[in-house]
């Protein structure tokens, strides 16, 4: 399998009036997207914030389950969230992931507005090449990555979708499908 | 599409230890799976809770997003939420999807640790088919459902799972993942 990275965006993200804001970092989306990342052979998965108090409040989440309760209370957990990195800017999270896999990530913008770009089939079959680039996966927080994010990728991954043409998922469900669609068993 | 419903089960769950519990309703579990549900199509999800003042809880998060708050905050939060009604028991949540689907639903078992049982492609073709009964799935809350709700389950759906043997999702993507599973595009 390819290395597999997975990024979450706090800026730039859309709020519910479709403007550019920065969206607050949430305990439960680093526990419920690390325990995803961690099932699917997430690599690393790196929160994006530009707000340093935001970065010390995440890496005092993390402190809490890495060190002594959260190793007692529940080390499945902990192995999780040992794949969390805590990074200023995209650039600082692409370096890093060079960094593990020594070879540039091949950059995913996800959305639920996403259509006519690559298909899960297309991707999956990267995720499974040996000879391919390694993946990182932005996520969106709020109600989505900035359009200009879009723009930055190398390529745009099809929204998920259901029977019809709701598709309002929480971003931690999200995670969890796109993550399966492309690396489950 | 067969009628498709979700029951989120708070008793008998198990807690770290293997214990028998009874678990606490989460506010983000009714936001999430409901999403989640509203975008697979199903037709209701039923709040499991064995406790009167635990379903008020439930009901008072409900009323804060069905009515005038919500509906202006954001009108597909709304939508999904309308999906979901609360009750005492299984029982109860039975009857309730039985009077929707106008027959008695084939209860679903799910657990990260079952195998052996019914495959996604299986249990996929039985909610793609005309014929057959609405379906129920189970999710439990804590760490997992009870034995017990296997041996009344009419299926055992088989875990989901990674790469590798891993397989510590959260309830809110796990619930995702399976809905994608069986009713995804």
């Amino acid at each position: 399998m390819a290395d597999l990275f997975v990024a979450l965006i706090h800026y730039p993200v859309l709020n519910r009036n479709g403007r550019i804001v920065t969206s607050a970092i949430t305990s439960l989306d680093l526990h419920d997207i690390a325990r995803s990342a961690r099932t699917y052979g997430v690599r690393a998965m790196y929160v994006v914030h530009p707000v340093a108090e935001q970065r010390e409040f995440a890496l005092r989440v993390l402190d809490h389950w890495r060190l002594d309760y959260g190793r007692l209370y529940d080390s499945r957990r902990r192995e999780a969230l040992d794949l969390v990195e805590v990074v200023e800017d995209l650039e600082a999270a692409l370096k890093a992931a060079e960094m593990v896999a020594q070879a540039c990530p091949l950059l995913v913008y996800t959305s639920a507005r996403a259509s006519g770009g690559a298909s899960y089939e297309e991707l999956r079959s990267k995720v499974h090449s040996t000879a391919g680039p390694p993946i990182m996966l932005m996520l969106g927080t709020g109600f989505g990555l900035a359009p200009a994010m879009g723009e930055r990728a190398d390529v745009i991954l099809d929204a998920v979708r259901g029977p019809d043409e709701y598709n309002h998922l929480s971003v931690r469900a999200a995670a969890g499908i796109i993550l399966d669609r492309l690396a489950g068993r």
